[in-house]
């Protein structure tokens, strides 16, 4: 694999001129972005103050009821101990009926599609017009927080059950859609965006043939709770990119920016891109009593050095980069700010304590804003890799289970929800502020996905200590309500 | 716990004047034991060949009976793809039952004792007199050889069936009693021994509420295979050190020695010592595509570098250890000769390729024939493991699940083992032998615990290019044959 990479690492992505960037009058902007997007760029005052005091905010649904929503939600899991919603699990099933009561609480009309994603949608006053779709994921993590997903399909819900409430929602312009995907972050079949790739038109049909860790696939997944789904149909669920006018995605930051500058909502700018490997490493199994250390082919140390190897090249990359045709020095500056990899995952074979392992495997997950730095960090990590199993006697192989590019965020859609923002923050605290943050996201998101299908937008909602995939994620019940009012400011401008 | 460590490192037990290499009467023997276990001492013909033809050689119990019963046995699993039994799993119950029919066809009579134990006994000709025990383990590790404790098993009975077709065992002037142990590997609840342990009388009362993975203690195992044991019951199965003689076991070799020489069978000089450890690795979770490298507290990467240094230590302890007062130097060189480590476990928690783990937890089982010097390695590894774990603000616990200090076989009794091991190769082959090659191992045996309550010798059975732990594992034919007829001539003594 890694022979066959590209390693022309020139022209970072975001210098594109047509990047969201260009909205914003600050000189130099894209640049600060590409060297720490964990920065924030703006000087902004330390806390928006929140005031309440008119019903007109709606707090008693865009901040009450929407967090006592997420408050039951993170609920519905398949283990009692922590939150764990996987793709078609018995508590996703019971979470998607959950939000599909909500959208109809909401005034919506409700289906749930053949990949399991939930569906409300109002058609409003030109049913025909193009439709704007808002989601996020109801699946999540093992061990999740209770935000991540649900956070952007409740405030959705919430913004156009105020619509509804004032008697506005037949007004809207163009149709409005809100879904629940059902599956974006891949722990039951390691590939992620089930969802909404399959409503962009992106995921490959061999994908329902894809097993599970207990030999069940995708299809038998969805047939397990009574959904059919030939590769036929699958096809079908992709939207006509004509019946389509954007994507709107609200998401707890899930990084610490935010929480930094003391502002509760920012703009998103691009959604860093993404690899997953496997790497699997096979030695000789034996005896821990009896093979001698230097007889040992252990792929249980193999492993462990590459691991060693990969945080090292992933924390100094302009360690081991080169200049000389392989990167240009922008690209190995956003890398040195950007580039994240982890290993999630590792089990070894047989696992017994006593016996030399025959076989490790372990997960790599790989992010950064620059998409031709991110191969030549594959490249380089392969080729050192494969150098170290050599050396070891070891077998190593190199799987890549998922690739994602780098997206940039519409500059028009974003600059109405930017819009939407900047009055909804002005509409809570009755402050005037200077301007809402831009920032990039490490993390991978639906509208990565849908980005193929339509423009996308995103906004980021501030969460505490920047910790997310674990119990401890928290936004703040004031958060809260501000997304959920950005969001329906954004609805309002298309009455 | 590191800080508790005796660290006087001196007076290695294989020194001891007591040794059985004293029985052989060749210069340094005990030294070229003690720098590389894993050499042989003795100029020795490179092949034995065997010689048939006659009945009296009963190949047909010895040989092909008995390697049909391990075939047999190697398929009682309790997976379909490959073998394991653990402690009073359903195939370990299979097991049990099957040899107790081999037994009974033995001429034995027989019982399962409160541990899972399966136990055949002749009194022979004097009940009162002290009983030879010969026995070995009827569980195996997960992906196992079929002759990792079986071989003992069967080579007993066989010898014993063909002391019953001659109409001799009536005349044994002691009993024998040939015990299946039911737990040998210690898969099932990561402690070893529960059965030998429980006959020997060094199995603390404890053991029985330990859990497995599932949750399921010692005594529900126990109970669910409707055998009822309480702690007062285990101290009973302890067995009268005054109403035992001694303990043979017939053990593949698993390592490389014998092979390497080119002899079917070798006595044991002693085992190793082990200890068991778990460390777990405790960081801060996280989501893999927001937190910068720099702000991690990645206990995946933290424990791969742990892994590194077992690794490094366990290869070089001379550079590890210094010499000024910690170690005398014939330590050091025993270490470096005979210390082998593996992490055969290892997992993390959640366990997504998405998010940064919170813990990692591993396994770690260091051997080495020298105690003194296997505690110096562990106190120098739990330290520089602490340094490791400070430097990368993760928290360590590194937790001593299991010790066994190295054991010498009993001269006089291996002096007897030996003799009939001689006469054995001797009445097969039809050769005169220099002398049976000593060895020693690495690996544990039910003779360890055994240890504690009589006497006892070993013999190793030459295995397929020193593997072991494995489905590669294996032994001829007539290797199979030529450890029956060993312990059949050492029975031959006793009548």
């Amino acid at each position: 694999m890694a022979a066959t990479l590209q390693l022309q690492c020139i022209s970072p992505l975001y210098h594109s001129s047509s990047s969201i960037s260009s909205l914003f009058p600050i000189p130099n902007l894209s640049l600060l972005f590409l060297s720490s997007f964990f920065l924030v760029l703006l000087a902004l005052p330390s806390t928006i103050a929140f005031s309440e005091g008119t019903h007109l905010l709606h707090s008693e649904i865009l901040k009450d009821e929407a967090v006592a929503r997420l408050i039951e939600l993170g609920k519905v899991s398949d283990a009692e101990e922590f939150l764990a919603r996987t793709f078609q699990s018995p508590a996703s099933v019971r979470a998607g009926n959950l939000i599909r009561l909500w959208m109809e609480d909401a005034g919506l009309q409700t289906w749930v599609d053949q990949m399991g994603n939930v569906h409300g949608r109002y058609e409003g006053l030109n049913p025909s017009e193009k439709a704007l779709l808002i989601g996020s994921h109801l699946d999540t993590v093992i061990d999740a927080g209770m935000f991540d997903g649900a956070l952007g399909i409740i405030t959705a819900l919430s913004a156009l059950k105020v619509l509804n409430v004032r008697g506005m929602l037949g007004k809207l312009k163009r149709p409005v859609e809100v879904i629940a995907f059902s599956d974006e972050e891949g722990v039951r079949f390691q590939s992620t965006f089930l969802g909404s790739a399959a409503i962009a038109g992106v995921l490959p049909v061999s994908t329902l043939h894809v097993h599970d860790k207990s030999g069940v696939t995708v299809q038998g997944a969805l047939r397990e709770n009574s959904i059919e789904i030939t590769e036929e149909n699958l096809l079908q669920l992709k939207y006509d990119p004509e019946s389509v006018w954007g994507y709107v995605e609200v998401h707890i930051e899930q990084g610490p920016v935010l929480e930094t500058v003391g502002l509760p909502l920012g703009l998103v700018k691009g959604i860093a891109g993404q690899t997953r490997l496997r790497v699997t490493v096979k030695g000789s199994q034996g005896h821990a009593g009896t093979v001698p250390m230097a007889m040992r082919q252990d792929p249980m140390a193999a492993a462990a050095e590459l691991i060693v190897l990969l945080e090292s090249l992933c924390k100094q990359p302009e360690d081991y980069l080169s200049y000389d045709g392989q990167c240009t020095a922008s690209t190995v500056q956003s890398l040195a700010g950007s580039l994240v990899c982890t290993v999630g995952e590792i089990s070894t074979w047989p696992s017994a304590s006593n016996v030399i392992p025959g076989q490790v495997t372990f997960t790599v997950d790989i992010r950064a804003m620059d998409d031709l730095g991110r191969e030549a960090i594959i490249y380089e990590l392969s080729n050192r890799m494969y150098r170290i199993c050599d050396k070891r006697s070891v077998l190593c192989l190199i799987e890549r289970k998922h690739d994602a590019n780098a997206v940039a965020c519409d500059p028009g859609l974003s600059s109405q929800l930017k819009s939407a923002t900047y009055a909804a923050l002005k509409r809570i605290s009755g402050e005037d502020l200077d301007d809402v943050p831009i920032l990039m996201s490490g993390a991978g998101h639906d509208a990565m996905a849908m980005s193929r299908l339509t423009k996308v937008a995103m906004l980021f909602v501030r969460c505490r200590g920047g910790v997310s995939h674990s119990p401890a994620e928290h936004v703040s019940d004031d958060d809260v309500w501000a997304a959920g009012t950005a969001v329906l400011a954004f609805l309002e401008t298309l009455t």
